[in-house]
């Protein structure tokens, strides 16, 4: 049919108050629809109120914006007030403010509203997934593949020293000093490992530091280290599971990224003039924006699809349109759907960020949080000493990238759920891989930002932006 | 927990190849996120791809591109390609080319594949309607407020006939030429009164014609008529209910609708003011937009809590921004976000056209036809007269304020779905009722283009875009 479905929440609601037999409302199967659109945009309302709070304040202090999107995501989310919770934290439609207006509003029953909360959270979790493929789409455009492949060398350095210094320290310091098994001491050593490229690179986007050789570098070496992660999380699973490390599974993965990343920058050189011959051939509105998003999407799905992640695609994808005549205009247009996409993603992510395992009153978070605090320590040691491993670079701020290689945010986490989930690690355990990961997400950012501000020496090829 | 849910698909599709035991997937609970992101992503690229050709194609047939955007939906849609389908049209994973591949990909059990679908399509279903918000947002932002109080008595008599004449013609004529009964010739009769914003303001700002003055007649006639048609619907549902109209609710309606567009009109002149103070004391990124989005939103959901329309409050929350100083700027931003989420709506709207209603092998379309073929007759001959009760108003094209009026698209469809479900009309009534709407929201598009091009009158003001 046409489209009763999506076209209904049009008038479904004026008649909704109106006794219905039972046949129409059976029939009716989208007549949730208007309310899912209600539900999303009160939660859209919350997070840009909470994002432009948050972020502007941050400013006025001097602290980047970024910070303040994080922070006022966690005071909407569930650790505070929770208008912004998701059914994953084991939420009902009970717990939410937001749900409780709609199911007043609209005189629903309880599974109906909780119908109405899993699928609004759907859409905003793809949302804040959409913001941050589009955050590193961004990245790319901003960044430069030729400074890229200069500091290529050092970059991959950076990785591999910013995952066996956190890893090995990890391991080996929770087996010794704490006595943990040889596996969960793994599974949390390999927590250890991965950079959040999407924390770090809007912080220095912020701070006018992406297109500085320090800022290219962390860049570079966050993208490798997110592949590496991967790697190390496959290969940790599966000694995890079975004892032994699947060999063609983790062969299979570094072939599939390292094909990715050199077939995209090939693809570069030969996708450009195609893409600038096709925007100037089109004659309709989003003559630009459309083909680029859907390079865009494509790469991403790629990522996706051979199992490494949309994010590192959708990098690729701004890597190679960088480098066409039409980037200028697609830097601007792109400006407005990243500033309504990208703040999505971080109040998201400090939403669901539960400070509760902080809580020293709880008897499983006080042994979580002696090892938290040795975590940190090794989370922040071994990736700060990165800096000191670039060679060949003169006049760098060596403790700028480290302390960009800090934030852990994504991949860290996951670890954590699956080392729960399989039963490799114990609460505790987990509980200090949590704490680990927001406070190095939350610390990150103000320290970037202080070790790029107070440089003794000066920056390689005057490229501060003096913002 | 920090965020396992949304980020777990960062990493998660690395190990879902490898054994894991059932507690692990068990609780992992979002092991199809990266799935759903996936599909969400593959949509989107089809829609895109669609969406470009079919626009392309038709403007260099001079054709109003958005008739090529619906034409690709169709084809890309149900009654072609299927791979843009929907839940509610009675589809299941296994009909989705997308969704086949995804399962071929990943490995997918039927019941998590048809997770994934229905995931997936409730994502698309909302980018949808967020894509027409923001359609009508830029309409309002478009419109001048002053212009449209001019015309307002002028679309107030358009909007009113073009309610009364469908209605009475379509209700009387089917009683006596085709002896339906009264309760689904009313039913039908209303299915033919309201007027699809969306597809009409499109077509106008495409032809350059939406600030003119039939332009803006036609835009002020067609939300009066929007309202109009969700109180006929409240009538016309609780009469095929009861027997009887339920005054207190036509009553309540009314009233909501004038408060709100009045109140919408006074908020305008304070909030102004505010809204230009606000955005000129931001620093962070997104200074301009996230504050317009957040008020469109704020509007968009009254409208959609007081039983209205979403896109009433959002093109309202278009005409107040319209007064500020903001607005120019505003203009330039709004429209790549715009171009990326309103081919959603116009592909998803096509996609969803099921026109195998137009076969006439089929016996119980063979009757539709026949009816349709009346109802189209007077759907058309219905508005197209609302042009010549247009007075007071020099030099005015009225037979393009007439067809401006034509395309139904939204309303209608819901009429039928309600009165087939509510067994108030059968399903030859319903046919017809379909054919008429897929028609006039098809044929209006170029029809309209055409009344503008040959009008031998000038037109008023001298406001006619060349283009």
């Amino acid at each position: 049919m046409f489209s009763i479905a999506a076209i209904a929440q049009s008038i479904i609601p004026s008649i909704s108050t109106l006794p219905m037999p039972h046949t129409f409302i059976a029939t009716m199967e989208s007549e949730s629809a208007p309310i899912i659109l209600s539900g999303v945009l009160l939660t859209l309302i919350v997070i840009y109120l909470a994002s432009k709070i948050g972020s502007e304040i941050a400013k006025r202090l001097d602290l980047p914006p970024v910070l303040g999107e994080l922070v006022a995501g966690v005071i909407v989310g569930v650790s505070a007030l929770r208008l912004v919770i998701f059914p994953e934290g084991g939420f009902t439609a009970a717990d939410s403010l937001i749900m409780t207006i709609l199911q007043s509003l609209n005189q629903l029953t309880p599974e109906a509203v909780n119908h109405v909360f899993d699928q609004q959270s759907e859409v905003i979790s793809v949302l804040s997934e959409l913001g941050v493929i589009i955050l590193l789409f961004e990245i790319g455009l901003e960044s430069d593949i030729r400074q890229l492949k200069e500091v290529g060398i050092q970059a991959f350095v950076v990785a591999f020293i910013g995952v066996i210094a956190p890893f090995a320290g990890g391991t080996i310091g929770l087996m010794y000093f704490f006595h943990v098994a040889a596996i969960p001491a793994i599974f949390a050593g390999a927590a250890l490992t991965a950079t959040s490229i999407g924390i770090t690179s809007k912080v220095l986007a912020e701070i006018g530091q992406l297109k500085s050789k320090e800022g290219q570098i962390i860049v570079g070496a966050a993208v490798i280290d997110d592949v590496l992660g991967i790697i190390v999380l496959a290969v940790v699973a599966s000694l995890a599971k079975t004892g032994e490390v699947d060999i063609t599974n983790v062969f299979i993965l570094l072939i599939s990224a390292i094909a990715f990343l050199f077939g995209s920058i090939l693809l570069g050189g030969i996708f450009n003039k195609t893409f600038v011959a096709l925007v100037s051939s089109l004659k309709t509105r989003g003559n630009i924006v459309i083909p680029a998003f859907i390079f865009a999407y494509i790469m991403a799905f790629i990522g996706n699809a051979i199992h490494l992640e949309a994010i590192l695609g959708a990098f690729a994808a701004g890597l190679v349109l960088d480098e066409t005549d039409a980037r200028n205009e697609l830097d601007e247009l792109i400006k407005p759907v990243a500033d309504l996409l990208v703040p999505i993603f971080f109040v998201t992510v400090g939403a669901k960020a539960d400070l509760s395992v902080l809580n020293p009153t709880i008897s499983e978070n006080r042994s979580g949080l002696l090892i938290a605090g040795f975590l940190i320590l090794v989370a922040i040691m071994g990736k700060v000493i990165t800096g000191w491993v670039v060679f060949g670079v003169p006049n760098v701020n060596r403790l700028a990238i480290g302390i960009g290689m800090v934030p852990r945010g994504e991949v860290g986490l996951v670890f954590a759920g699956i080392g729960t989930a399989s039963g490799a690690i114990d609460k505790p355990l987990e509980v200090a891989i949590i704490i680990m990961v927001i406070l190095t997400t939350f610390l990150a950012p103000p320290f970037l930002r202080l070790a790029f501000g107070k440089t003794s020496e000066p920056p390689a090829g005057g490229e501060l932006a003096t913002e």
